[in-house]
């Protein structure tokens, strides 16, 4: 049986908490936060506290709070030589207070309060400053995931730095789409189609050569046309320069 | 019965056509291309030729040729007063040649000659220069989806450039992800789940609700990081240009 304490209850902590109380071979002792939290009824026999004074004894805390406030945070737990891990993408295990042992257990997936996610096929990227503490991470993770993954701090940053443009900027031309089809009075609905299989495509084939579109085939004649339809300076800018990065991407490689 | 003839043979009537050989509804003619092309088996049976004047009479001709050829191809066909559609998001209905009745059939989905796509879901967009050949059309469309919708061209042109920001552009945003990963020696595949819920998420959610990334909680110090891992001038650039349109978007609406 592993114990785990939960400190800070944002999106992060939210998932790994209602999916690890569930699950016989952990127990999640206590929920700590700065703030009032009403917790979902799923988790709301886990002890709360709002003290960290009356933390208890666990074999893991697992931080999920801003990336900026980690240091100074796990400089003031009450406690040593415990092992404290962050779920932060961008945050080296260096950050983390000298006081206890180091490590880091991030789930690779996007987290929203309103969306139940499928934390079996995410991948769970792990690191700790010894073996003891990377088994029982990888423990920990296999309990959650089909998928975990030991991960030096260098190549986690590199990979969330891959992750947001996968995932957050992916959404914002999504919301671009949403944007354009709207003015229009068309219903995005119809988008939605050609966006799941795109995502769906990749599983297939590489990105590369999934693409497609008049970048790909240096249709002018199309990105004139399209350039001269967007009204909004900021869209036109990011056509232009995603057209000349395909392009050159192509270029590269013909 | 509904007869059907293809002129031209790209990855769009690759896929019409091999789905509508299927149905008992539908009868393909004949398919048209200027060059020798290799028919899969199970569209073998259906007449080829290479001679414009060998076409016999159809219902509806559909036209799969690249946008710039469409007007002068349309133009050069030996017969009058027939139904004449294209395919293309980009191109008006007016492009075609007055010689025939115009139409547009265009299936809103990113084909590749190598994946198998599902019609039933994929919208089809059509026009037609008066109601008796937009029956036909409806008719031609509910064989293969569930959704056919009547689309003007200048609400398809717009479609079509929203469908290059959320498919060409967001497949181009996989291949940076790709590129990142591959440089530091990470598998890509660990981001393929997050891939396939960002695109999910929007089902349930507006891409503006589920925004999410430093960009969005307006967390310099990532972004800062970012900027200084990314090494290639291109994608640096990129990220600025994606963030600052975020951080914009969020400006708006608080």
């Amino acid at each position: 049986m592993i114990t785990v304490t939960f400190l800070g209850f944002g999106n992060v902590n939210h998932h790994l908490c209602t999916a690890l109380h569930k699950k016989q071979q952990v127990s999640v002792k206590q929920i700590y936060s700065r703030n009032n939290i009403r917790l979902s009824s799923e988790i709301d026999s886990i002890p709360f506290t709002r003290q960290l004074s009356q933390l208890q004894p666990a074999d893991v805390y697992i931080i999920g709070i801003p990336d900026d406030a980690i240091a100074s945070f796990s400089e003031a737990l009450p406690f040593r030589d415990k092992l404290v891990v962050h779920t932060s993408g961008g945050v080296t295990m260096e950050t983390l207070s000298e006081k206890n042992r180091k490590g880091v257990f991030y789930p690779l997936q996007t987290f929203s309060k309103e969306r139940a996610v499928n934390l079996k096929t995410t991948p769970i990227c792990i690191e700790a400053g010894n073996e003891k503490d990377r088994n029982l991470l990888q423990k920990l993770g296999v309990v959650l995931s089909h998928q975990v993954v030991s991960i030096s701090s260098e190549e986690r940053a590199k990979l969330h730095l891959a992750a947001v443009f996968v995932n957050n900027f992916v959404n914002h031309l999504y919301a671009i789409g949403a944007d354009i089809t709207s003015q229009s009075g068309v219903p995005f609905e119809l988008l939605k189609p050609l966006i799941a299989e795109t995502a769906r495509k990749i599983e297939d084939l590489s990105p590369s050569e999934a693409q497609t579109g008049p970048a790909r085939r240096k249709d002018l004649n199309t990105i004139e046309k399209h350039v001269h339809l967007l009204h909004d300076s900021r869209y036109k800018e990011l056509y232009k320069l995603l057209t000349e990065s395909i392009q050159k991407s192509y270029g590269k490689k013909l």
